[in-house]
């Protein structure tokens, strides 16, 4: 079994994630739901990004409405251009995305922005057929990847937001002057996006319904070099991989060198870096790549992906995108506002430029949890080396046995960790079963109350990865487990 | 100006929710944003529910897509009743829930079952007119609130979830056996629901897109009564509003005198009243109200409405009921899945009962911060006396001046303090305004760093509600705001 079949093996049976209504024959691909373990970890890594990036950097976070008014993707370009192109048979009506399908078939790479009639042209020229079938297409169209709602009884047509960041674009007038903000200002947004793929695959790496985790940097494009708090990561070492070559370089060197454009970029892409090192995420396996011309949006001067190698490729977790002033310019064209703001460091108006990290969480989560997967095969075991703060169980409290007053013993000291950390109860089954339980979904730690307990009401604590075990105070568990997590 | 324009000018201003889309001319009625300060409330609100019911009770939790298929909305009624009666104009095509608009104009009150042939006879009795253009109406129809949108270019059917509970049915064979769960077993779900209303209103009070936070508790109807925790809410004073009258009393005794049917209702009351009082909810204004039998789902045999009192009347804030096996069975029927469990407590076969507690996140927001405002006449000040651990802001720091050196001892207490607790950094303006601010947020203290702290290394600390003021050193704050916060 390759590692993917095995992470989602895993995931299934213990929880993590498991596909969305699937008693019922009608449910669609792309949609996946977290399971108990899952929501945990899910949450918790969140959590983890809050405290790293928006705590750290002085960040404000809003939350707003998933359907957003079409004027917006006016503005965005989405109701125009987020499109896919689409053949369908004219036989049976079966649709495929062209692209893939066409180089899938042809063996030729296609670019993703072909014309229709090019594309109507390779399909004749390599006559292409419904697979099922075997009937010939019709002309090719765009698919708009947007999920349409519509609203009240008069059907006013509105959209699921393809991505959370348009929200913060929208809500920056107001969040700017109600919260006396100066440039940059960096404001995040974490929820649920939607797109509605022709082609969903691969549980949490391709999802029709999923979470993202913006930030978007307002900035004043005069002084991107300006800015104090950059001292604090200088040091941070970057790994670049620019038109195929590779630069491990830190962040101030990245510079000078001219790798990064300026510190405002070299500044967020440190913190990322000291944000997913403190993930669980193997850093040696992750890196910036410079997306070509070719693959950046118009808009974009620059356009790094942090991306991580698993058994699937290398994956996007991280677009790192500069978007200039491509966005306030559309939604104030559109809206016929002034997005324009005094910078009090400069005194002059400035449309603010944008300087985005848009994150997947699910993808994140997946490649989490295969880089944590590992066989220990002398101890034949599955351990989830997951690291304490995203751990979906910190701690397993188990009795030795149930008799002798242990069960109840191990229920008090249960019940007054459970409040504060993520705890789980068993006495179910040999206590080496129950260490493997919790080794297979990552908890880092597993108290066990045995006859001495009861003696000097000392317990022990053994560590996931090493099975080593050693002897604490119940009084300690609580400082012990507050200084590993390093999290309040 | 009455308290909820009051609420509503504060929350603007403040940036605790606004209008979605503002800035656009088709922003539509129902949808709202949290801002800064409305997002870290609400988190928060929802970590305090995390610990107190969820960690507090063994519950597990999961976070299910929010477009679900269409099956599971045939299953549970929503396709074919979750309908409101509309009129619509025959000349201008303005469209109106037709109980509500009947109610209005006739005086009557409209029960809302009201049958369609019934609607145009009390529409045509009172000659009822658009109000518009005075155009007469069509025969009343039915319009069903869900949102449907179409999956892929086949345009399969589904729709945007009217609930959350129903991914927690629909998973619960899943959770049930990979979580070697157990009845009684409570799961809950966090996350957004939509429901297509005609006629939205007061912000977050009736919304198109909202937060719920559901629990379903899975149980074997014949043990209602076996449930060993029940010992530790015993005492816990209930407030009952039944048939008109109130009864205070404690849960044991309302079990024994019949107010409430079993010990499980009667248990996750308590955790529900335990809970809400430690939001800042002023529980003297609540009340656990009775659905009469015409309010009730026909399924329900307990149903109880957590309601708070507030400016615009009872809102309810929680819906408490004893579902049967109404759900289950339905999607049993549907899926065609047995759905049965074996209770190894009395080693029989069940198809399990629920008992749920839906919580509407926005309209309790909406509560506590209605409670919690207070405009002190005495000191010209307007105060929110937001509890601790749900308030946006914990703590502000604030350099008295900052020449000195205060400046950056204040900014080195900031960065040390900020990525464990909520803490906000304020050098503009008068203290006495920054106190203001901060006040105005629910910020419960404020910590100053004067001439004093540059000499032995001590803030003040400065109580928002009673303004008082004490000195500590800097290295007891943090141990400090762990007392007072009880939440790690």
């Amino acid at each position: 079994m390759n590692t993917y079949d095995t992470v989602m093996k895993l995931a299934l049976e213990r929880g993590f994630y498991f596909p969305s209504c699937e008693i019922y024959g009608d449910a669609h691909a792309g949609f996946w739901e977290y399971g108990p373990t899952g929501t945990n970890m899910k949450n918790k890594f969140i959590e983890l990004w809050r405290r790293e990036l928006l705590r750290r950097d002085d960040m404000i976070e809003i939350d707003g409405s998933q359907i957003m008014s079409k004027s917006v993707f006016i503005a965005s370009g989405h109701l125009d251009n987020f499109t896919d192109p689409v053949i369908k048979c004219k036989n049976c009506g079966a649709t495929f995305r062209a692209d893939k399908y066409i180089a899938e078939k042809s063996g030729k790479e296609i670019p993703e922005l072909l014309s229709g009639n090019e594309i109507d042209k390779i399909v004749e020229e390599y006559n292409l057929r419904c697979p099922t079938c075997k009937g010939t297409f019709l002309e090719s169209s765009r698919f708009n990847m947007m999920f349409k709602v519509e609203i009240g009884p008069s059907k006013e047509e509105a959209y699921l937001r393809p991505e959370t960041c348009q929200s913060i674009f929208v809500d920056f007038p107001r969040i700017f002057k109600t919260m006396r903000g100066r440039l940059p200002l960096a404001v995040a947004q974490v929820g649920k996006s939607f797109r509605n793929e022709i082609a969903p695959r691969q549980s949490l790496l391709r999802l029709r319904e999923f979470y993202q985790a913006e930030i978007e940097v307002f900035c004043n494009p005069n002084r991107l070099n300006d800015l104090s708090k950059f001292e604090q990561v200088k040091d941070t070492s970057l790994k670049l991989f620019i038109k195929n070559s590779y630069h491990t370089i830190c962040a101030e060197d990245a510079v000078r060198e001219g790798y990064l454009p300026n510190k405002l970029v070299a500044y967020y892409l440190s913190l990322l870096t000291l944000f997913y090192s403190k993930t669980g995420i193997i850093m040696e396996r992750t890196r910036f790549r410079q997306l070509s011309d070719e693959e950046k949006a118009f808009y974009a001067s620059t356009a790094f992906d942090f991306e991580v190698e698993t058994s699937v490729g290398w994956l996007e977790l991280v677009a790192c995108n500069y978007r200039s002033d491509y966005d306030l310019k559309k939604h104030s064209m559109i809206s016929k506002q002034n997005l324009n703001v005094i910078d009090p460091s400069d005194n002059a108006k400035v449309l603010p430029h944008l300087f985005e990290l848009s994150m997947g969480i699910d993808r994140s989560i997946y490649s989490i949890l295969e880089h944590s997967y590992y066989e220990d095969i002398e101890a034949k075991r599955v351990v989830l080396r997951l690291v304490p703060p995203i751990a979906p169980i910190l701690i397993g409290v188990l009795p030795l046995v149930t008799k002798d007053g242990l069960r109840e013993k191990a229920q008090d000291i249960y019940s007054k960790l459970k409040l504060d950390y993520s705890t789980f109860y068993d006495e179910s089954g040999s206590i080496g079963r129950r260490y493997r339980r919790l080794e297979e979904i990552g908890a880092p730690f597993a108290l066990t109350i045995d006859n001495q307990t009861m003696k000097d009401d000392t317990v022990t604590i053994r560590y996931r990865d090493t099975m080593l075990q050693e002897r604490v105070k119940v009084s300690e568990v609580s400082n012990f487990l507050d200084e590993i997590v390093e999290l309040k």
